[in-house]
């Protein structure tokens, strides 16, 4: 699979239908998550990180039994974020790091459901004004963001080409115009996805959530 | 079970048996890992981040079915890193970054490997000269070196006591005397031991490493 | 001078007279700033981020010949920062990161003025649920913020106690009430003002706001 | 003054004479520092790093006045961090953080003089096998280093091209060899020695270096 000949054209995800019923009493992981499901988080100021995230959706939906969503942190509500066992989050790069609308949701929207949402796994978008402008900071502070909800996340080796990598998270001076931004954000989505299949729940009764008796959250 | 509790003695690790031999042919992850098994890792200065290692070892015990082994990075070879499925890193904070011995193994030791031994787990354990002094910075360090390793981290929600924490891995100021520093430690490493109990190798052949013909790592 | 000692009474400070026309025709730098005048800006949530930005202008106070002026930047205005040649900026740590508010500062309200500050010298403030709850992680953000609108920044190497620091600035878990935790804030505080009198203004030909022929900003 | 019209030609650098003793009692610095005298220090496994080094110091040759030293870190010395006022670091990006060469050198070389520095001005210098490979990230943690060792950094506003900055310091992917690649190196340097003459010393008696009695380092 070449990630570079993949036609430039606008994302067609078959989206299953699902619920967002996150209390159900299904014998999954907290919260009823389903480390299958995708969902592909941002904010945009200029389409370029909206650009990038369907470039990001794309790579995901390359795994078979992938299940992708996109939404936009505006009309995000906290019950995708249960729904979905992995998620990438995009932001514009703003002073090097995420952007106040970004950081919003994760403050206030999210704030409250903080030590529900362990053990998902999370990855960052970002697109600066150019190379050398943040991007992989503002990456960063979106994994510090997500590793703080207890998320896991991970690295990529990988290089889209020769000259281009996502080893921190896709990053991109303005629009991903050239081919190998647009593989690197591929090879992203791809990633996550395959972490989807690999990393899985063998034993659910160790998961932490399951083990209330056991943590010390703030009151 | 109370983590503050537990007797501050040595830690009696029992240390099962094993093989380094990370090339063998089993069904298992690429490389032979077996996620059970924790390498906890370090180098140590003044002998702080020898204590933390132990007590992080101390908390990966606590979970059964784990198998833990503590390396100083002097003595390490590939093959220990090959063997485990999970590792904690330990360094001093050295002017806010790892140390360079520490750096050295991945540098050098390391290096040839770079790119075959991607998603295993990985988190971090540094001791600074006090509070405020680059202990949150140098396990953020360590965790980029783990990430480019193509290794999974994740973040603690739990708190230790109402004043300590190890949302981004266990840090303490000088020898980690108190006890709420000391269970901190031990809670990084039950965490580090419940995501091997819960995160599993369920579709191993997406594993990135078992598809050869779709990565792209530079000659 | 015993930063420890300092009776821990509510800040008093003498707020010279000023004004806020940044754009007069004066010799001094771009902008008319004067290296002087310190400006502590803040959001605070619980009032420990408050209580560290009074002990900060405190220690700014150690030193003569410096005007302090404290804001929440609820009510601050871009004037205030072009006002300032020094800046301490303070935020609650949430999830690893300033808040929302505090970046809403930057990306909104400063955003325009981009490109037009360059030289001021800043410094960050955060309190934290915990120790190692992010606020290392989180005043790296505010300096990610700062050093990209062209601020300078600086390391403390001093020790506040035996085992507090403000290396990478003031940080604190919760309020900060332990007797060290307040004298790392004045000491950062002091030091901000130290170098307000030591760093300055020789040849103002060179700095590079005043050259704007040899500048490429973004249109 | 156009940046990407330079010649690329070798670096011709004119380096004034200079004497390395910093015990002398002048009533300068510290140390005997001298701002307008800046190091260009670095560690380069490729020749890109060494490449970028050489760039830099091209650029802070721009602004007259301006001694410039270009110096490998296998054969500087302490004095030499001792002569400077401002210093340029570059490292490789090895693991997303400086080389093991690089930080050994603030280890050990530079480890026994740390407290004894402080005020100087300090900028990073990266280059990575591909963008999005972590040099910002890089030279975060050169940035955390020198913040260490109690030196002054800065940012950078300026856009080098329409898709090239170093707001966070120079960084390249390989080969610094594009057009806005140099530029932006050179942009850096110019920046560097721009701050030796803005930022100066007009009020010495108040560098911290100078207030032996109000400092408390660790024994």
């Amino acid at each position: 699979m070449n990630l570079r000949s993949l036609p430039n054209v606008a994302v067609e995800l078959t989206i299953r239908p699902h619920d967002c019923e996150h209390h159900s009493d299904s014998n999954a992981f907290p919260g009823n998550y389903d480390m299958g499901k995708v969902l592909v988080l941002f904010h945009s100021h200029t389409g370029s990180t909206a650009r990038m995230a369907d470039l990001v959706a794309q790579g995901a939906g390359l795994i078979p039994g992938t299940d992708v969503r996109i939404r936009k942190v505006a009309a995000a509500t906290p019950d995708e974020v249960y729904w979905c066992g992995r998620i990438a989050f995009g932001s514009p790069t703003n002073m090097g790091v995420l952007s106040w609308q970004a950081k919003r949701f994760w403050d206030e929207a999210m704030g409250p459901h903080w030590g529900k949402l362990d053990g998902k796994v999370g990855c960052a978008i970002s697109s600066s004004g150019g190379w050398g402008g943040g991007s992989e900071l503002a990456c960063q502070s979106i994994l510090t963001v997500l590793m703080n909800f207890g998320f896991l996340t991970f690295g990529v080796t990988d290089y889209a080409s020769p000259s281009m990598t996502a080893h921190y998270r896709a990053v991109a001076a303005k629009q991903p115009r050239d081919d190998d931004v647009q593989a690197a954000c591929r090879l992203l989505g791809r990633l996550l996805a395959e972490w989807v299949a690999v990393v899985a729940d063998v034993r659910r009764d160790q998961h932490p959530l399951n083990k209330p008796e056991s943590r010390s959250l703030p009151a």
